[in-house]
């Protein structure tokens, strides 16, 4: 990642974390580590990681939180705060975030903001964390206004994606992460799309596709992010698909039972790529390739296939006008003019978007 | 300050409060804006503040902290980041602290952290803030560990410093608020010390002298900070009598009855010119200037000028040990070769200080 004096390396590969050890001496040398992971990640992989720092005699501390979304708030960031510093942590030791999103958004917030910052290392353990989460220096917890609306643009030193411990994840959050991999080939990468439609069995089985897809992911997310690293812009483009989605979660109160994030950037895309054919942007068959592809690897494309009652247009477009991304008042929504080629549009007229979603949930 | 991108205006003037709406139309275009403040401040400066930007035309809402440290606190920090979010404020909105250190730091922590940074305006109402805590971008809340250990380093947008609000500041604030003034003197600049040793009274009085040594201030504490942003070096100058004097505001559990900020840093100087001078570094010359200058301005310079009873040098060790300015449990101070001429001294052997200060508590 090049961020200047703030660029760092993101290491990805089969069995990174049994070297954990051996790459945190090399870049922070004499430090200290906290792990911060949650209860279920702890169990399966908070051993091997231990077995490293221990081999490379780096003394360490592990401190867990509860498993979901519900630890991204202010008394986990207090209690986390604290505990850091019960441990004697200095500004040069280490704070390693151990887990997915949840862990690597809250740890991160916590590392920036224990001594106004800490050195802090992502070791990601989902798909979802590997290709999206851990990249690009975004970090927060949730406030009861809404998601990730406090926090810090903060780095880390070092990212390590262990693409092995996908291996025994559920395949419905592997299936949720690689929407965000498909995500980078919608928004910019037409030739990356259709390398994932010809490769995302052996990408889901675990070859080195696997490991191509995560970097070639992280690579475009790097990109985006060096051009605009406080989303003031073009780093806009990666909210393909979230507009809608976030809209989508919120209005089932982020029961992951109904929706997890990924379906939720599935359905959004392919809504994004509706309204982006309603509009006359692309045509039917652009339309038909995002369908045929999210379908074939088993995310779901329209509202009706999340389970329970959906609640009418009207609350979806408070949820949206209530989005952060909202700049004074207008909508802001990324859409397509083909595969590949996604683009920020501010100033989308509401009235034709609920019009829209009243169809789709008519339906 | 000439911080690139992120470079940002002190205006420094009487009257200048009057004119804030003014300076916020020209820098921050269409913002709106929430105040954060104390109860005491509110009640003074608060109504100015608010004319003035209603004048501009320009929407505000306005939301208190009780005064006192004791907001410095995770508690205020939630409910300020929440308050502000109600307040449906963007990103592009300005936030505003209107107050003394406390309020800036506290409020500055909260711009950093909604929506991952919002713009930030520091109106200082003390000389304390008008000359240290509102220059440099340091952030942050206390924890049960220590003073300011949880924060972020977040650089306003811009700084309106009225020097005639400091004609209603009680004497005692003032005076502490000139021992930072008189440190910029004593750690880089031994022609601004002579000056004030001329002028302290014009300073005190509020003439165009205190407007002179309130810039004079500024512009060293921002030489230094566009050096060293994140304080990894040249910026730890600042922390000159910091290290003594936390120690002892530490010491009476931050009583201000008994001993505020400034008055450590006082007593703090002292102690470091002293011990500066133990070492061989300066001669008994230097010292007296020093005390004299501070004793006339009616600063202590004593630990036995603080009422009540003192704690033995161990526990103060153990302050000044478990200081966050330790790095890899080292002693780092700030030692003088001369006035004007101090320097950063890792490394400094313990047993020495305790020595020291065991007979500075035995007078």
């Amino acid at each position: 990642m090049e961020l200047g004096a703030r660029a760092y390396d993101i290491v990805i590969g089969r069995g990174v974390l049994n070297q954990a050890g051996e790459h945190l001496s090399a870049r922070l040398p004499g430090a200290r580590v906290a792990i911060i992971t949650d209860d279920t990640v702890a169990g399966i992989h908070l051993p091997a990681l231990a077995a490293s720092l221990d081999a490379a005699d780096i003394g360490h501390t592990a401190i867990t939180v509860p498993a979901g979304e519900s630890s991204k708030c202010f008394a986990q960031f207090e209690r986390l705060c604290d505990a850091v510093l019960a441990a004697r942590m200095e500004r040069g030791d280490a704070l390693v975030a151990l887990g997915g999103g949840v862990v690597g958004d809250l740890a991160g917030f916590v590392a920036a903001s224990v001594r106004r910052g800490m050195a802090f290392v992502q070791i990601p353990t989902t798909l979802l964390a590997q290709v999206d989460s851990s990249v690009g220096g975004k970090t927060g917890i949730n406030s009861r206004h809404g998601k990730n609306l406090i926090g810090a643009f903060y780095q880390p030193t070092l990212v390590l994606a262990d693409t092995a411990v996908l291996d025994t994840l559920p395949g419905r959050d592997f299936r949720a992460g690689y929407a965000e991999v498909a995500k980078y080939g919608l928004l910019g990468d037409a030739g990356f799309f259709a390398w994932l439609e010809t490769n995302w069995r052996a990408v889901f089985a675990g070859g080195p596709e696997r490991d191509e897809a995560i970097a070639r992911s992280c690579q475009a997310k790097a990109d985006v992010v060096v051009e605009d690293e406080r989303e003031s812009g073009r780093r806009a483009l990666l909210n393909l698909g979230h507009t809608f989605g976030h809209a989508l979660e919120s209005a089932v109160d982020y029961a992951t039972e109904r929706l997890v994030h990924g379906e939720g950037v599935a359905i959004g895309m392919m809504l994004a790529h509706e309204y982006s054919a309603r509009l006359g942007l692309i045509g039917a068959d652009v339309v038909e390739r995002v369908r045929v592809h999210l379908t074939e690897v088993g995310l779901p494309t329209r509202i009706d296939q999340i389970p329970g009652q959906m609640p009418p247009a009207d609350t979806l477009m408070d949820i949206i006008a209530q989005d952060k991304k909202v700049s004074r008042g207008a909508l802001t929504f990324i859409l397509s003019r083909g595969i590949g080629d996604a683009f920020v549009e501010k100033g989308v007229e509401a009235a034709g978007v609920r019009a829209f979603l009243e169809e789709k949930l008519a339906r």
